[in-house]
């Protein structure tokens, strides 16, 4: 049984996505999802809601284990409100990442918004806090993955919770080993 | 023999893309060339070349500073088997990051190649090394981001050379400073 991974305090970060356009090429907030969910986020707000894509990274996290999930929402700010946690805003404008690491690491919950190329202007001041990475024309996608990285780290190798298959790390070629389902699944 | 040294030494990193599809949406492409630009890599070789992206991405550099740029490709065999260095596929099969990051900080030049969904199965005897960033489903452009931190480190806040924007990091909000530009340019 994969035991949950319990360290030195984490805190519980939930990703908020803004400005996806469904219908448009998809890849960007699949990419997105991807890497929080890879870095140990719990959740991916969506807005707007695309239930094709949340079904897509649900079919990953079934087949690869975990608990991650992609949440559609309309109505961000009211997410932002509502989050009892501290707000962090991903933007090349912000403060230095390294700088309020510590800060964040204290939190208990951590909402971190990451937008498209058009962010409503509002969120610089809903935010607690505006975070860079890096002072340069940035994807989002990287500044997620590093501001995951400095809170919570890159997970080792290992089967997670309720997975089908794990990848043994290999120097060539891809081995994957399948994880019998429990009786009845 | 080592060679006589300023600063810590880093290697000079290009990274290689491939499998982009011009014509096709070119943000996921546009974020790999964010990525490695923000990170400190010195060119992106794109694969099949698209010149409109690379004329997007010097813009930047135009303003904001620096002398990444993008070079197309058309045989990314020859590339690799030309390059004078170590060659590194991010892939989500690889070993671990951290195992084999203290061997490419010794490296002088690596070549980081990121593919798209479908990658030639080649290219893991090709690479001196497959690495994987996590062991579960990842974005390449996370992953990216990931391997060039560990290699570089997130550059810090100030002008890069040539730049006519710089930001001010700031809590709320934009700052943006220009930079006059040189006489005569």
């Amino acid at each position: 049984m994969p035991r949950p991974r319990r360290e030195p305090r984490r805190p519980a970060v939930t990703v908020l996505r803004l400005g996806h356009r469904p219908g448009r090429d998809p890849r960007l907030t699949t990419h997105v999802a991807l890497v929080a969910r890879a870095l140990g986020a719990q959740r991916l707000y969506l807005e707007p809601p695309d239930p094709g894509l949340a079904a897509r990274i649900d079919a990953v996290r079934r087949a690869w284990g975990g608990a991650f999930e992609v949440v559609g929402v309309k109505d961000w700010k009211r997410v932002v409100r509502e989050f009892p946690g501290t707000i962090v805003h991903l933007t090349m404008y912000g403060q230095a990442l390294e700088r309020v690491v510590p800060r964040l690491r204290r939190a208990k919950e951590l909402l971190i918004i990451v937008g498209g190329a058009k962010v409503p202007g509002d969120l610089y001041r809903m935010a607690s806090v505006n975070v860079a990475v890096g002072h340069q024309p940035q994807s989002e996608v990287g500044a997620l993955a590093l501001t995951l990285d400095r809170l919570l780290g890159v997970p080792g190798p290992g089967a997670w919770a309720g997975a089908h298959r794990t990848i043994v790390p290999t120097a060539r070629g891809k081995r994957v080993r399948t994880i019998p389902s429990e009786a009845g699944a």
